[in-house]
């Protein structure tokens, strides 16, 4: 689903979603090196002058791309138990950065935020949402008995997704189902035992 | 220790440690998108010509000071208990990253991986490197019946450290001990209780 169809019409609203769209698809293709103002003008149809003005650079285009992208509903798992929702988190951020069409944007947000300061803050902006789009992963495994009281749910998500980012991003090595249906059991195991609990 | 002192004097020994400090020092202050041939040449006291002709660019520098950091000796862990082990390898982990004089270094090596392929290589292998030197905690931890016979080293040295990175480098949250505290904890419930002994 587009941003655009969830924002009432008006013409800036269709321009930032042209600008967005074509920031996605250059980003795609070419990674953060490869964006251009001048080729998200050409590619959106909307003026360079324009996206000069309203974005500034290509630090700004990927800082706005991210912030929509951030409040853009997402598929949060639901499937009845959270060992099962877990094993759909980690799989949906493994089809993230694996599909061929889109794959490899997450990482040019990444690469981008390393760099450069605004989109650090869309990307820490963008986490924080995610974050809180999947505590209800945990706060339904409390309210079932399948998990402790006062389990922290960053905490689950952060230990369920956090191996595949090391693997891709740290250490370089590779990612599979395998790897995501281990760190979603080792987040499970470890909520099981209390380690996401606070102690009083 | 300096890697120089482990390898048997000789010129081009020599050369190659002070070009290594040089660039891990140009690394701490100025990050990789600051490191020069020109600057490492400088600190080091080698010729500009000797330095391009035997390590060809910045992305050589970097590898190479890599590849050079991995052979170290390093003080994995050996307090007597898995639980402590692992709490302190996270904190070495933390520490690497928080030490005012070094702690840019290590963040300079992942940036610059996540843009050249030749220190992305070198920083595979440098955490190829750490994993195996970390494996005794583990194997120590299974002989002293601490944790399950068959569990991987590897992946529960993982799971202690992603959250750190994944902070620091993905999601763009703090780290502090409490958090490397959790982390090793939660590595260690999550062994415990078999997440990480590949079923039969």
């Amino acid at each position: 689903m587009s941003a655009g169809t969830l924002r009432p019409g008006g013409r800036t609203a269709r321009v930032r979603e042209a600008v967005r769209e074509a920031t996605l698809a250059e980003l795609g293709e070419k990674g953060f090196e490869g964006l251009t103002v001048e080729s998200v003008a050409r590619r959106s149809g909307v003026h360079k002058t324009t996206v000069y003005r309203r974005w500034g650079s290509v630090e700004g285009l990927a800082a706005d791309a991210l912030d929509l992208a951030g409040g853009e509903p997402w598929p949060v798992p639901d499937t009845g138990t959270v060992e099962g929702d877990l094993r759909e988190l980690t799989r949906l951020v493994l089809t993230g950065f694996t599909d061929p069409a889109t794959g490899s944007i997450p990482t040019a947000f990444i690469s981008a935020a390393m760099r450069d300061p605004v989109v650090a803050k869309a990307l820490r902006d963008f986490f924080a949402a995610r974050h809180r789009q999947s505590a209800p992963i945990v706060e339904r495994a409390v309210a079932r008995g399948e998990l402790p009281e006062g389990t922290d749910a960053a905490d689950v998500v952060r230990t369920a997704v956090a191996p595949l980012y090391y693997r891709l991003f740290i250490s370089g090595e590779p990612v599979d189902e395998t790897v995501a249906d281990r760190a979603a059991a080792t987040a499970l195991a470890a909520a099981r035992a209390g380690a996401f609990v606070t102690p009083a």
